[in-house]
């Protein structure tokens, strides 16, 4: 290992030199550690036809701080959400671009962000319809081709993509359909597996569940009983007028809000458990250390009558929904700041169907059976398609993905979204890491002064095994005297 | 290898036993070896975009003579043309069948044969649009998964994926898109590599040239110097209608078909190089065993004045187009029975773009620079859509397989188009079969009384690695309690 190492530094240094000419602007209200610039790449709308030949503008980020001729490229596949919000929140990238001596690239996923074809998002299929992971796929493809060809000195960089969530999704079949295009991923909590069929729905809500009950029982009571006590008041119009009041909303509920308001506050606790980071952190909301621990101290009494109970469950959800005391009042429609939630039901309602079920037993939600035709029908009715569950298992292999190389699928155990991802290595350079503790791509997040033990190895191991697909792709380029990889 | 064998045959006992309640009828003045029957599946127009939602009928042939639960898929990816036409010329899948236990599968490519998408094929793109390789391939994988999910014992079969020529190339990349739904791939004659700046685009006619020469040295002379002569006719009006006769066209050439004709003449050579197949045939054209030599026993003087040589051109080209003596008149606009050029005139328009130029020195043709803009300029006239010659890299990868696994590329290297194949082995699993003596596709052709011991050895060889992907399919299976290849 330390001979390869000693091999990358020759070569790199033989092929990097500082680039010139760069035009840059340091980095104003960003935690990103480096210079950077925000531009566009004029994407084809339709990849796969040629019945629409219209154009839209990815935004992406680049910064070659620390990158010269020849020197690997770190793509990030940008999922749901302003890229801004993943590249504030991937320090895993940014620390390691000097170590590899990388550029770093940041590219938005489409409808998403400043990347949305056609301006404001809305619910015309004649628009919303190219809204479609392998769209997003050949986006990133073409963006690769683009770099290669227009930055000096790019065209034999080795590229690495990383992604997290959806964007580890993302970059793992991005590696699965365009190896050519990129030496290896690093697809942080990644739930490819959380099709219908390939597991157990209830994993997701146990998940949760466990993380807070971990802190106390007390607590995790306290949201299983709050369910029929929210119930009760969703019942009458003055329980709604109480709800509306005490949880602020900047809405008062309708008649017809029962489930909505259900599900926002349930995403609440879902949310809090992607995110018990042991730092303060600032992703989906400013928050700070070990939230959950944090909201559990309002949890302590399940035993309380409807109002004083429910006042509890407003006062524990604040954490998450104002721990800087900045929000005027609580929109229900709003779930993360920064995450492109209309897009992604679009996407939930045709390919990305990933089912998740709760009992009420053994996860301290309401019972709640996973039922694709209502789910299905549901999304006909929002957006006048049918829901496949099918067909992102057709596309991408479900678990049938053996043949794939040079993947590292991390998830911290403590991320529901653990449920659906790859815990098992499947071969020597299909390698799984499971990081106890830790939660959802948790790996990425900056280094932080609380990150645990096993964390701190995860990120070791990844760079590790980083490093080896570098190494390798240049010892192949050296061996071959035109210097590009031949077949 | 042999307790290998051993040992699927054992597994395949197992699995496999006679289906019964089969509707099928003899085929009738085909040469398909077996019981078929034709059916059709309703497939997504637009596979990638949910802004059109329909459907059209893609047409197959199935056959399970041979075939019994959990044994093999013999799948032939369709390229440009009429189904029938390659079911009747793959003979290696046919007489196969019974050796692999193998359902035999068919299914017809994309607007070809029976299978256009809105009726009849016409050039408005909001029709013709949805003609692309991805939207074939994605085809291919929505079917398998039909057939999977509705035959019963199907549902563990592999599937190994044929292709010749365009047809060789579908089944390559398909086997590097979604190897999970394929477990390897015979691609014959796929010129993966006749791309853009990745090949030498002389090679394809030196290729044509040589084998013509290979029969006589008067033989290439004569078509290379019947090129001045048919362009000194073709300059007066005198002159066309003696080649219009001459040539006993179905209409009398205009005068801005200079180059239409020259075309359609030089097509005859090129695809008589494809096809010089050692026994009679009937691929493009009926034609007798060595077509080339019974050609080249007509261009015996390539001195002679103009009308004199362009005549014996005219009996020579003679044995392409009327071999039986059935044809009343040649159609310029044909060259080939059951292709369907219309269609690959847009793909090779839009992303299909396989350069080829000839020189007129180490090849018998004009002098034909290769001039992308030129090209795409005409593409654009014709289609309304520029070409794209990096798209099907930027897509497939182009020479950058070597992540790929268990593909066979085989090529006879008298095929012209063997100047864009892979003709060296890649890894243990891409190997490459030349096949000296041979031309297009002619290991899938039937086995033929003259069929060169290299042309044996070829088969033998693919026999031998697909029993190898097979066998090991089912070593994974049997070891995995759930009956699925896990992962």
């Amino acid at each position: 290992m330390k001979l390869l190492i000693v091999f990358i530094t020759i070569v790199c240094i033989e092929r990097c030199y500082a680039l010139r000419g760069k035009h840059h602007y340091r980095s104003i209200n960003t935690p990103i550690p480096a210079n950077f610039s925000v531009k566009w790449y004029s994407q084809r709308v339709d990849h796969f036809s040629y019945v629409n030949n219209d154009r839209y503008n990815q935004r992406y980020i680049i910064s070659t701080d620390h990158w010269g001729e020849g020197c690997p490229i770190f793509l990030y596949a940008g999922n749901e959400g302003d890229i801004f919000m993943f590249a504030n929140n991937t320090g895993f990238m940014w620390q390691n671009a000097q170590r590899f001596q990388a550029m770093i690239l940041f590219a938005e996923h489409r409808y998403y962000g400043q990347s949305i074809p056609y301006g404001k998002l809305d619910r015309n299929l004649t628009h919303l319809g190219y809204l479609t992971t392998e769209q997003a796929l050949a986006d990133f493809a073409e963006f690769i081709q683009y770099i290669k060809e227009t930055i000096p000195g790019a065209h034999n960089s080795p590229v690495v993509v990383f992604g997290g969530s959806y964007g580890g999704m993302l970059a793992a079949w991005f590696r699965i359909k365009y190896p050519h295009l990129t030496i290896g991923a690093l697809a942080a909590s990644a739930p490819i597996l959380q099709f219908p069929g390939l597991y157990n729905c209830n994993d997701y809500f146990n998940i949760v569940t466990n993380d807070f009950k971990q802190y106390s029982d007390k607590c995790s009571q306290s949201i299983r009983n709050s369910w029929p006590a929210v119930r009760r008041l969703l019942a009458s119009s003055d329980g709604r007028k109480w709800l509306s009041d005490t949880f602020v909303l900047c809405k008062p509920l309708a008649d017809t809000q029962d489930q909505d308001f259900i599900t926002w506050l349930s995403s609440t606790w879902e949310n809090l458990a992607m995110i018990d980071y042991p730092n303060n952190a600032s992703f989906l909301q400013p928050l700070p250390a070990f939230p959950i621990k944090e909201t559990c101290k309002r949890l302590t009494n399940p035993d309380q009558n409807d109002k004083q109970l429910i006042q509890d469950i407003y006062n524990a959800a604040s954490v998450y929904y104002n721990y800087t005391g900045s929000a005027k009042c609580n929109d229900i429609s709003v779930e993360a700041q920064d995450l492109g939630t209309d897009g992604w039901s679009f996407q939930a309602c045709t390919e990305m169907v990933l089912p998740v079920c709760s009992n009420g037993e053994t996860d301290m939600f309401e019972k709640n059976e996973w039922n694709i035709t209502k789910y299905s029908d549901n999304c006909y009715k929002n957006y006048g398609v049918k829901s496949d569950g099918e067909k992102a298992l057709v596309l991408f292999g479900g678990k049938h993905i053996t043949t794939a190389t040079n993947i590292i699928f991390s998830n911290g155990l403590r991320d529901p979204w653990s449920a659906g991802g790859v815990l098992q290595t499947v071969s020597p350079s299909l390698i799984a890491i499971q990081i106890p503790n830790a939660c959802h791509h948790e790996d990425l997040r900056p280094v932080g002064p609380n990150d645990p033990p096993a964390l701190r190895d995860a990120r070791n191991q990844e760079i590790t095994i980083i490093m080896k697909w570098i190494n390798d792709y240049y010892l192949k380029l050296s061996f071959n005297p035109f210097n590009e990889i031949n077949y």
